[in-house]
C-alpha cells in the first residue's frame, strides 16, 4: 500500500503490442496526457501529476497461439489526480481504457490516504456475529423459495419455517421490489414477527436482509424506513447503484444494520478473460471498501460456476487484514446442501456463511428440518465427525434425510 | 413494444444446452420461481406473474466448432413484478442471470407502461439544437487537450481558442475531478467567460460540459451550484454512478441544462461476444431512457475500436421513433480528423456531433485553426463540396493545412 498512489493492475491480451510503450501510453494518457513536449519548468510542476509504470510481466510462450499472449501491466496514479470515491477512481484507472482493445482491471491497490476515506463494513463479521451472539461458528442464511406474486401471510410462513430450522440470516430475493402484495415496511414487520415467534421457540437470534430498492435518491430514506418498522439488516443489489451508493449507506450513522451486498449484475463484468473486471476486485476489495458487511458472491459447487481459486481470492479479498477496515463476511451461494457443508468450510474456513435455498426449502421434510440439517452438518464439521456418523446419531434424522437425498463430499 | 411486458433478448453460448428447456427456465426461475409444481388453483392468481418464452433461435452451423454454437433466447418479463426503474428492470433480467454460463444481454423492449415512467432527454436532438441556434448542420464538440495539474489561466486559455475556433460545445475531459486547481464553480466562471468573449468575436454560442463528479448524494445539489455558476451543460460519467442517477439528474426540474452522457467504463461490458450488455443497449437505449441529451461512445475511426455496425446501431438506438421520449444526440468519439467528417455524415448522418481532441488541437495552426477546419470540413460535406475543393478555396487554409496533415476519406 503506497501513501499516494493508487496502483492498478491490468491483463492486455495482444499478438504483437509493445506492452511496455502501451503502459508507459496508459502511465501517461490518463494522468497528465502528455510529457515529452512539456517544457523542461512545467515537467517540475507536472511530476506529482504523472501517472508511474510499475511493473511490466508478458507472457509469451514459446511458438504461441494466437491469444495466447498478454501481459500483465501495473500502473500507478497520483491520488492528487481524483477525489477520495470510487466512482473517480475507477473512471481514473479504467474509464476510457476500458474501451481500448482487449484489457481487464485485475487489481488495485488503494493508496492509505485513499483508503483512509473510507470507514468500510460498520460491523463486518465480528459485529454481525455479535448481533447474533454467535462467536464461533460459521453462520447459516437461507433465502425465500419463492417471493414474487406471493403475500404476507405466505412470506411470513416462509419466513417462520426458515427460522425454525435454526438460520442466523434470512435474504429477501434480490428479485422482489415495491410491491402492493409485500410492500417494504409490511415485509418487514411480518417477517419480523415470525423471527420473534420463532426465537421464543428456538432461543436464537436472527438477522433478516430486507432488499432495499427504489430511486437512488431514496435509497437512504427506504432504509431508514424499514429499520423503523424492524428491519436489523439489508440486502442491496450495489451493481446496479454503483459502489458509491453503498458507501453512502453504509456510512450513514442512522443506517446502524448490516448490508449484505448482492452480486446482481456482476456476472456481465467478472467472467470474460479479456474484458472487464475480475471478481475478487469486484466482488471482494471493492464491496468491502464500499462498506458491505456481508458479501454473496458464487459460489464453486452450485451450477452457477466461477472457478474455485476465484472463489478463494474473492473470500481473501474479503478478509486481507492489508486493507485497514473490517473483514466482510464471505457468502458463497448457490448450489449448496447440507453434505457440502464440510469441504465449504475445509474451502472457507469457520467465518463464512453457509447460504442456501433449495438446499433448506427442498428437504423431503420441509423448510424447517432443511435449515436443521444445516445446523447438525455444520457441528458435526466443527466437531470432526464424518458426516454419516453424524447422520446416525440419535437427533440428527434432518441429517440422515438430506445426505439421502443429495448425498454428500467430504 | 407491449403494454405490460418488458422483452429481454439474450445470446447464448453453449455447444450442447437444451435452449428451448434453457429459455422455460429463465422465464420461471426469473419470475415465479417454480411452476409445474404449482396447484393448479394458485397458478391461475400467479399466472400474470409469470415470464413468458417468446423466441428461441438457435444457431447452430453444420459440424459447428467448439464455442460457435449459440441461440437469441427472448422472455418476456411481467411488469407487474418490478418497480419503474432501471435498477429493478436490470436485476430482473440479468441480475442473477448474468453469472449463468455464457451469456450477453443484446437488448430490452420497453414496454409502454415501463417506458411511460420515464421522460427521457429534456433536451435531445432539437433543444439542444434551439439552445445553440444551430437547425442544420452537424454541431462541433472539442475536448481539453489535458486538464489534470493546469490552474483556471491554463484552462481558460484553453477553452478560449477552441472556443474561437467555432466549436458549438467544449466538454470537460471525464478525468477531471473536484481539485484546488480548477474547483467546479470556479472553473466554470472562468470557461463561461472565455465563452462569452469568444462569442463577442465569432457571434456564436457555445456549451460548456462541465464534469459532474462527487458523492451520490450531491449529484444533484453540485449540478446546481455549477449552473448558478453558468454552466450551461453537464458531463456525466453514467456508468460509475449507474443509470438511475442519470435518470434522477435528468428528471429533476432544477437541473435545466443538457446532459451528455460518457461511455467511462463501457468497455468493461460491451465487448465480449460472451458476457455483458450489447453496446446498442448499454450506451443507447439504457442512456437515452435515462435522459441523456447527448451520449458519447466509441467512433469506428479511432484506435478505440467497436465495429462499425455497433456504432451504428447505438446511433440507431439513439434516435429510434419506436421510444417515446426525444432523440438523444449521437457522439461518436475517438479518432476523429477534420479530413474524416464527409465520412462521419455519410455514416451518422447531419443529426451527429462531429467531437474531436487530438483533431482540433494538434492543428498545426493551433486550437483555434482546428476548430475552424472542421468547421469548413462540415460547410464542405453540407454543400456537397468535396475536401481538395474546399481546401484549395480561398479562407480555408485551416482545413488545407489539416488535410495535408491527416489526410482525407470521402
Amino acid at each position: 500500500m503506497s501513501n499516494n498512489y493508487c496502483i492498478a493492475t491490468y491483463r492486455c491480451h495482444d499478438d504483437a503490442a509493445d506492452f511496455h510503450k502501451k503502459a508507459q501510453g496508459i502511465a501517461v494518457g490518463l494522468t497528465v496526457g502528455s510529457w515529452t513536449e512539456l517544457p523542461e519548468a512545467r515537467k517540475a510542476e507536472m511530476e506529482k501529476h504523472l501517472g508511474r509504470v510499475i511493473s511490466v510481466t508478458v507472457h509469451e510462450p514459446e511458438g504461441f497461439a494466437p491469444g495466447e499472449r498478454y501481459a500483465d501491466l501495473q500502473i500507478a496514479y497520483p491520488d492528487v489526480n481524483f477525489s477520495r470515491d470510487i466512482p473517480a477512481l475507477l473512471v481514473t484507472v479504467f474509464g476510457k481504457l476500458s474501451m481500448d482493445g482487449r484489457i481487464k482491471l485485475l487489481d488495485l491497490d488503494f493508496s492509505s490516504d485513499f483508503a483512509s476515506a473510507f470507514s468500510g463494513p460498520k460491523f463486518g463479521i465480528q459485529g454481525v456475529r455479535s448481533l447474533l451472539g454467535v462467536q464461533e461458528r460459521p453462520l447459516l442464511m437461507s433465502i425465500f423459495k419463492s417471493v414474487i406474486g406471493h403475500d404476507l401471510t405466505n412470506l411470513r410462513e416462509q419466513f417462520y419455517l426458515q427460522a425454525l430450522g435454526g438460520v442466523d440470516l434470512i435474504k429477501d430475493d434480490e428479485i422482489l421490489f415495491e410491491n402492493p402484495l409485500t410492500p417494504l415496511e409490511q415485509r418487514v414487520e411480518a417477517c419480523m414477527g415470525a423471527a420473534k415467534q420463532a426465537e421464543a421457540e428456538t432461543g436464537q437470534k436472527l438477522l433478516y436482509a430486507v432488499n432495499l430498492t427504489g430511486p437512488t435518491s431514496q435509497l437512504a430514506a427506504n432504509a431508514k424506513r424499514a429499520i423503523a418498522a424492524g428491519a436489523n439488516a439489508i440486502l442491496f443489489n450495489t451493481l446496479a447503484y454503483g459502489y458509491d451508493a453503498l458507501h453512502e449507506l453504509s456510512s450513514n450513522s442512522d443506517i446502524s444494520v448490516p448490508i449484505a451486498a448482492h452480486p446482481a449484475l456482476a456476472g456481465a463484468l467478472y467472467p470474460s478473460p479479456h474484458y472487464g473486471i475480475a471478481a475478487p476486485l469486484l466482488l471482494g476489495k471493492l464491496m468491502r471498501l464500499a462498506g458491505a458487511d456481508l458479501v454473496l458472491f458464487p459460489s464453486p459447487y452450485g451450477s452457477v460456476v466461477m472457478p474455485k481459486e476465484e472463489n478463494l481470492a474473492v473470500q481473501a479479498a474479503l478478509i486481507d487484514p492489508a486493507l485497514p477496515v473490517r473483514s466482510s463476511f464471505p457468502v458463497p451461494s448457490a448450489g449448496i446442501h447440507p453434505g457440502l457443508t464440510p469441504l465449504i468450510l475445509r474451502d472457507f474456513g469457520h467465518d463464512v456463511v453457509v447460504n442456501a435455498g433449495g438446499g433448506i426449502h427442498g428437504h423431503p421434510q420441509g423448510t424447517a428440518a432443511g435449515g436443521l440439517a444445516f445446523r447438525q452438518a455444520i457441528a458435526a464439521a466443527l466437531s470432526s465427525t464424518s458426516l454419516p456418523d453424524a447422520a446416525a446419531q440419535q437427533g440428527n434424522e434432518a441429517l440422515k434425510i438430506a445426505i439421502d437425498t443429495w448425498g454428500y463430499k467430504e
